[in-house]
């Protein structure tokens, strides 16, 4: 058996990006990785701006509360200012250019004037009230780092420096494969011995709310030449192929001698529970991820296990999860795998779901969030252990 | 001034649902809002199924590691077992169901056999390795609450129980206008004064990453009947108007007057920095949220306010933002607002950016989450403090 953190970086030592890169409308890249540092090709703010609703002077030329500077302009946000005439004052507004000249700005709560002049009744110091060229975003700045994923502020980021459109890498095809005879298609009626499938609509959710597009391929049914055409088509429409179901060692199913006499398998058994049974390989140069056949072992190695390796094929930087640190409300006994373990959080702390079944699929409804066991330790109750929130996996 | 909590709650409690409701094939359900309780049709699992490859068996049956016991049947998952016939063990596989008459599965490591017999080398408790009926999930059992959003983890869980479609709301349609003169579209050359335009780039972000519909309606100029065709036009095609700026008290703009006349208008100073003006209305009937003007003011606002209320137009459940503790790095001087200020976590605790500026959009970008700090409060470094991630609200 080898370690989840040796089966990880395994892969990731392993993968390289698989997809090329395009340009895509700024308004529409959000969620996409960048495929290049941004450069900010301006200062940001371009020019020193007011931050108040008030009155644009030199320092110098106040000479008292009561000592009127007649109003030489009316600068507004967007508008171009004219150098300050010296002695006098120029009206401005919350993101106006500062005009030339000018050293100080005040607020308007400070001055008491006509449309003609005003008399600045406080002075705040030199440089006061103004945002400097440049303040937040220095030209040649570089701003953003390939691969990068653009959340919504880097989108903001983006826009404000001029760019229409960014470089990102293509969307990651990752083809998706239920296998299993005992398998019928929700809508239709389950015969004795069947169940729903419902892997396929767990992968199908999980890569597409990671931002993949999903080729969803449907289930295969346990015949050697289906399994053959569909991993071939399989590998002709999609970056990655993960499939779900008939990797255990033993088992008999043909996804195992497919993938070998079309391309390379290798079984893993992962320290993990659920998900043990683990196959990696590729299917004519595709590389292809077999996960095991229960619900909660697909949805967990799908997420501790694959998801940091289609990052990485996706360009992306490395998406290793992350844990916070929770108090367990239960206690669990030695394992020897290292075990993913359905919690939900409450102010006490996290509490167990009842049933940890690999195929309890209803304990991932329930839970918000995985409680990570190490192998070879026991949980007590009261203890500090790594808690791994869902919402933070999107 | 009314506080942050006070303005959340004052618009949740204006709220409803605006949307109606439709049903979406099962595979295409990820993030959308569920608008109607799922009760379960079926048991899940449908049946008694084994656990493990091994063999079932009338534990009476067993009489020692040396007595053979005649294979009378082979059962793979999906294929539908005959009674078990008494004083005979089947062969049965993960997943398959369980005969009637059998109540205990063997898996094989632990026994010895050949293609017609087996020797049960080690006998678990009655009822071992065996996967009951309903374990998972019980027929008319209620298993998701209307209002909740939709994670592949239900989706997975929709299918398990046969429903090919289910009942969701229609996505909230959020039209969105940013207002200034100042601002001019990226791709365009910004002429002296003015600067790029952002706020519609984050709202459009923000909103969408959240899964509602944008309906991008660009940038009004500060003309009143641009603006008041625009907001008709946006009440005609939206559910909520969202704007950005024009909405600080005194300020020249047309959105708040045209507002006024097509409908009503709240003008509100909420004690949050960045982003104390706020307004909230309705133009003919349809509810308007004007955030303020600046970058990062529109950023942490529809966020931190914005985003309950919208939650709940859309039907779903409370959307409260929530926090986590972490070990501030830095000190910060006591604040009468409630101030949201960048940060980034490390081991060490949580690192602040250097420039708090609302016009300062990179500090969002460089940061994975906001400290809260209270009003009427001050920050000591090593304190422990309010962190939202940026991660958790997508």
């Amino acid at each position: 058996m080898i370690s989840v953190t040796e089966a990880i970086e395994s892969l990731l030592s392993q993968s390289q990006c698989l997809v090329e890169t395009e340009m895509v409308r700024t308004l529409d890249s959000t969620g996409r990785t960048l495929a290049a540092d941004l450069v900010s090709p301006i200062d940001v703010p371009p020019a020193d701006n007011s931050a108040m609703d008030g009155f644009a002077l030199r320092h110098e030329d106040w000479a008292g509360p009561d000592v009127e500077l007649s109003l030489s302009q009316r600068i507004t946000a967007g508008s171009a200012p004219a150098p300050l005439e010296a002695g006098t004052a120029a009206r401005i507004f919350t993101g106006a250019e500062v005009p030339p000249g000018a050293d100080t700005v005040v607020m308007q709560e400070h001055c008491e004037g006509s449309e003609a002049a005003v008399c600045i009744l406080k002075m705040p110091p030199k440089g006061a009230n103004i945002r400097r060229r440049g303040q937040d975003v220095r030209q040649d700045q570089t701003v953003l780092k390939a691969g990068q994923r653009l959340r919504p502020q880097e989108v903001g980021l983006a826009a404000s420096l001029g760019l229409a459109e960014v470089p990102v890498y293509k969307r990651l095809r990752v083809a998706v494969i239920s296998t299993g005879d005992e398998l019928v298609e929700p809508g239709n009626v389950a015969g004795p011995g069947q169940i729903y499938n419902s892997n396929r609509f767990i992968m199908n959710a999980q890569l597409s709310s990671w931002g993949f597009e999903v080729v969803d391929l449907g289930v295969a049914k346990d015949d050697y030449s289906e399994v053959e055409s569909m991993m071939l088509d399989a590998a002709g429409k999609a970056d990655v192929i993960v499939t779900s179901g008939g990797v255990s060692v033993g088992e008999e199913d043909h996804v195992k001698s497919v993938v070998a006499s079309l391309g390379e398998i290798g079984l893993w058994k992962i320290a993990v529970k659920p998900g043990k049974p683990f196959a990696f390989g590729h299917v004519r140069g595709t590389p292809f991820l077999g996960l095991p056949g229960n619900p909660v072992s697909v949805f967990v190695t799908l997420l501790v296990v694959g998801r940091p390796y289609l990052f990485a094929c996706q360009g992306a930087e490395s998406r290793r999860l992350f844990a916070l640190k929770g108090k367990a409300l239960f206690s669990r006994k030695l394992t020897t795998r290292e075990e993913y373990i359905r919690v939900r959080s409450t102010e006490a702390g996290l509490e167990l779901y009842s049933n940890q079944s690999s195929g309890a699929l209803f304990s991932t409804a329930w839970a918000d969030g995985l409680v990570r066991q190490a192998a070879d330790s026991e949980i007590r109750e009261g203890e500090t252990v790594d808690y791994l929130p869902f919402k933070a996996f999107n």
